[in-house]
Formats: structure tokens, sequence, C-alpha cells
């Protein structure tokens, strides 16, 4: 019964810990979405959202600066708010901290926290500060706290047959990022190679566009959430949720010239990192027919990132699909990264 | 700048950490208190905090069953909401798991998180769970929400001299718990062995008590926080944060009849325990003059738990003194369990 490799996965064992849990008219969604939606009252309502972040397994000290760690332990979790359509406002850190640890180090990561978090107006307001022994590794544990207008919160679960599937800015960069880090021996255009390694090391959450989508409502924007585990994976998550199936066209995924100039030079397969590759922590959501237009504008016009349907929704019978660019379709399926498979 | 057993106390490096946060309009009481208060409109205020339990730092699975595990890392959460005088309400559990650790153990764990939670009517609303590696430890760490009617809100800052200084329950059985369960070649009796082990295992969050003295507002109860840390540990704290000295009456203190049958079984110093030994999550409190019999008799009437006055508050120049039986009077130094320190 112990962890090996093909053990439960993350998402199965929070299923099955968590089953059952009894319902309560203060929480309007519990585990199993970007964020829970809690009701205490006054027009708004309260988002939370949890993750923790394992050097070693989410970063490594190697290949990101410290406040870099420190920046993107923090926006993971507003990207969950974002995906909410919500605004986040507090954050709660904890730090576990082996002992070989230099407080420089420290102090460098909670820099980058703190600037991250003035960046987009969340007051941190809880610290805790654990030794987590000689032979363990910094964790970065980050609980924020949003807030969402009635009305306005967005789930995973309300995407219908007949809904197009968008996606904001570009898919792949993370994970062609990651690739130019862990393999120094190619060599790389400077400006392609600093735009993917940018979004692997600091993502930027999108809090501004998911407000906005949010403001459409959940008739217009049907469904939504962040793209963290990967294109394929997330979208598993959202088909699972709401219960249906969708069609990916290749050819319309948006990928930026870094990711073409990355792959070019170093004859990797970047559909392979759009589709699958995480971290991209961009918002991947459905609209309800007839308001594509209207949502790409607003999006574009306060924001300035793209908006691009790269697909749409079909009845869950036919599953995830993947049409090809010569016509061809074939089955998508989810190469989600999971923390505890590896 | 590595942690040396010398190097700064968690206090101070939260304190550093967090220092110069700017100031909101939300957020009414950010880092330094038991929990943060933050205001999302309503006719509540919003509480949290967030802590963390860590495999041999904080438990071991050697002396404690896995459910009460589970157990003691919400309660000791939910003390903190009690020790603002408020209600809890959501929790989120954030898991690092040790690759070795079997999912029946973790199951085990988890059905003690849930049955705490059900008693404390508190929903579990975010669940996340990484893989610590191979080397680590188990890590449990918990952010509790919870809510406070407007102006029922406790602090540890309002303290002042003339104030009486109050605890709830007894102290020190958690201590003398502990003893027992490191140093099983004694002989024990076993009814007196049972409660301050159940003490130190699964303590009971002051909910109720601290809730009744929340709705006397902070005119009455002028200043609150639980014993975690230790009775002189936590009184420093309520000091320095009120910016008083503190007297307090050895002989008052609240000893239960276990610990007096442990010590002398034993021949340990129960004072030492009382004074000194954390993890009682008993609620300290300072009360107006004048209203200190009201007070106890409120608490005692709605949850059957004893208030003992054990001293008062004096000048900040006067610092925190300990009257002994025979009438001398010495300085009381805090010696606080640092999770950074050891």
């Amino acid at each position: 019964m112990s962890y090996q490799p093909q053990q439960p996965s993350e998402f199965e064992l929070i299923t099955r810990l968590t089953s059952g849990l009894a319902s309560r008219e203060d929480v309007r969604l519990g585990v199993g979405d970007d964020c829970a939606i809690m009701d205490i009252g006054g027009d708004q309502l309260l988002l939370a959202t949890c993750d923790s972040q394992v050097e070693g397994v989410h970063f490594t000290l190697q290949t990101s600066r410290h406040e870099q760690v420190g920046r993107k332990a923090l926006a993971v979790n507003l990207s969950d708010i974002a995906a909410m359509g919500g605004t986040p406002r507090f954050a709660l850190v904890s730090l576990l901290i082996p002992s070989h640890l230099s407080s420089e180090i420290l102090a460098q990561i909670y820099a980058g926290l703190r600037q991250e978090a003035e960046h987009f107006a969340t007051a941190i307001v809880g610290g805790n500060i654990a030794s987590a022994g000689s032979g363990s590794s910094l964790t970065i544990d980050i609980t924020v706290l949003g807030s969402v207008m009635r009305d306005c919160a967005i789930t995973r679960s309300g995407a219908r047959p007949g809904d197009l599937l968008c996606v904001t800015g570009y898919l792949g960069d993370s994970a062609a990022g990651l690739f130019t880090l862990l393999h120094p021996e190619h060599t790389y255009s400077l400006a392609a190679c600093d735009q993917v390694r940018r979004v692997h090391r600091t993502p930027h959450p999108r809090i501004a566009e998911g407000r906005i989508l949010g403001q459409f409502g959940p008739q217009v924007i049907t469904a939504m959430l962040d793209v963290s585990d990967g294109l394929s994976g997330d979208l598993a998550h959202l088909c699972e949720r709401s219960r249906v199936g969708a069609r990916v066209e290749l050819a319309r995924l948006p990928l930026s010239s870094a990711i073409h100039t990355i792959a070019h030079e170093t004859g990797q397969d970047l559909w392979h990192w759009a589709l699958h590759g995480g971290e991209d922590y961009e918002l991947l959501f459905t609209v309800a027919e007839g308001y594509e237009q209207q949502v790409m504008n607003a999006v574009q016009a306060a924001t300035g990132t793209p908006v691009t349907v790269i697909g749409s929704i079909v009845s869950v019978e036919e599953g995830m699909l993947l049409l090809l660019p010569d016509g061809r379709e074939e089955r998508l399926s989810s190469r989600s990264w999971d923390h505890l498979r590896g």
C-alpha cells in the first residue's frame, strides 16, 4: 500500500479522502475546482485555494533565481483565483525550511513573494515558518483568498455541447522554457530563449482577463480553469466536471514566435509542448455560441491579451478529439502531470 | 548565515520577512496575532490562520495514533480562531507526503481531520497533496477560515494595567502527557495518565468559550490568545503586543488532579509544566476590572469550563513577575518553544 509510481494519483487520492463531505449552504463549491466558493454574507462570494511548491518537485534553486521561486509560488495560486473570475485579496504563506537553507536565500524568496503580492494587490496577512528537518526540501505552501461578485463566479462544470473552446495568450512556452533550462547543450536565440524561460519561471496570472470574463457571467462564459497541468490534462478536467467532450483543432493552437524558434533550434515537437506541456497558467474557457467575438474584443481591448478559439465542446460520448490539419481526427488523451506519479 | 540553534527565532524571522507590509483598509489585522482579521463587507469579519504540523518536530507517529495526528493538526488551527472570539467555518488542508507513507496511514490521518472538522462544524473546502520526496517528513499544513461579528473580535493588544489575567481549564496537562509518552519506564496511575495523554494528543479547542468571551467585546475582554507555546511564552506575546507587564500568582494556577498524580509518581516539577509547558490550547485573556465574576459565570454556565483569575496586568516597566506562595516575587521569563531553535 505504499506510494509506487502507479499508485493512486493526486486527483484520485483527494477524491477518495474527501468523498462524502457533508454539503452546507455556506459552501457553494468545495474540493474539485480551482477554488472553493463560500458565502459568508455580503455582496461578494469568498474564494479560497491552496497549493504548495516543493523544491526538487515543482522547482529547483538551480534553474530559477530565488525571487523567481517566490513569485511563482504565489502566481500559481493567484492563477486559480483568476480561473474563477475573481479578484485576489489576501495570502497566507507557510514556509517549511530545511536546516541547510541560509536566511539570505529565504529573504530573497520572500522578497519575490512580496513583489508578486504587491503587483496583484494581494495582502500577505498570515505567516508561518517551520523547520522541515535536515533531509527535507524547501516547501512553500500558500493559501490565497479572493472575492467575486455573486453571479460572476465561473466554475469548471457549466460547458455545454456547441460552446466554443477558447484560450488566452499562447500555449507551450513554459514547457519550451523548461526544456532550455534542462538542456544547456543547445544554442538558443537569446530573445526567444529569454521569453520562454520568463514564462516558465515567472508566469503571469491572468487576473485582469479572468475578471473581464467573469463579468460576462456563467451564461456566457460557461466554464473556465487555468492551464496548469497542460492543455490536454486541464481540458480533461473541464470535460469531466461538465460531462462533455471537446474537439480541439491543432492548427488553431496559439503559438508564440519564440516557441517556433526554440523548436526549430532543438528539433523538438512544439505540438507536444502546446498540447501537453504544463504551467502556462493561461485561462481555458468555454463561451456560449454567438458571444465569442464580443468576448475576444472585450479581453483584447482591456488587457491586450489575445484570445483564440481553439475548438468546440461536443457530447460526452464523443470524448476528447484532436482535429489534425489534414482533416484526420484522432483521440486526444490527457498526459497530465501528476505530482504523486512524477 | 545558515540556521544554527541560536539563529533568528521563528518570531524574529517572520517579523523580519513581513516588516513594512503596506496597510490596507480591508486588512484589520495582519501578521502577528493568532489570526488575521479581514473586512470583505457584510456584518461579519473574516478570520484566517495557518499552521503546519511536521512529523518529528510537532508529532511522531510513534506516540500518537494516526487519527489523533489528524485531529490535532486541525485542532491547533481551530484554537487560533477561538482565541479571536470567532467561529471556525472552512478549512483547506495541504498534505506533503513522503514516498514511504502508506495510503492506509494517510486515510487514517484524514479520517481524524474529518472527524475534528465535523465536530466543530468546519467544512473542508480545499485539498492539496504533494509528494515531499523520500527523505522528507509528513507535513500537514492547514488554513482555517472563520468569522466573527464586527466588534466581537478580540486581539492580543488591548490589555491595560489593572485588568485581570484569566485562563480557561487547566495548565500543564499537555506537557505532563508528553512526559509520560517519552518516559514509559515509570509506573503511572491509569486514569491520570489517560487524561494528560488525551490533552496532549487531542487538545480540545475552546471554540464555545472563545465565542462567549468575544460576545463581551474588547471593552471587557481586552486581550486574548491561546496557550500554544506555554503560559510564560504566550503571556510574553500578550505583554509585548499590549505593551504591558503582568504579575502571575503561582498559587492560583489551575492544576488538574491528574497532573498532581503524575508529578508525584515521577518526581517532576509540576509548576514547570504549568508555567512553561506548551500545547494546552487553553485561552489566556485579560478582563477589565469588575467584570471578572460575570465573565467566569457566563463561560462556566454555558460550557462547564472553569475560568480562573491567575494574576493581573501591570505596567510595562514592571515586566513579567511571578508571585510565589511565600510572598517573594521573581521575574517570570518566557521559555517559549521555538520550532526553529528546537
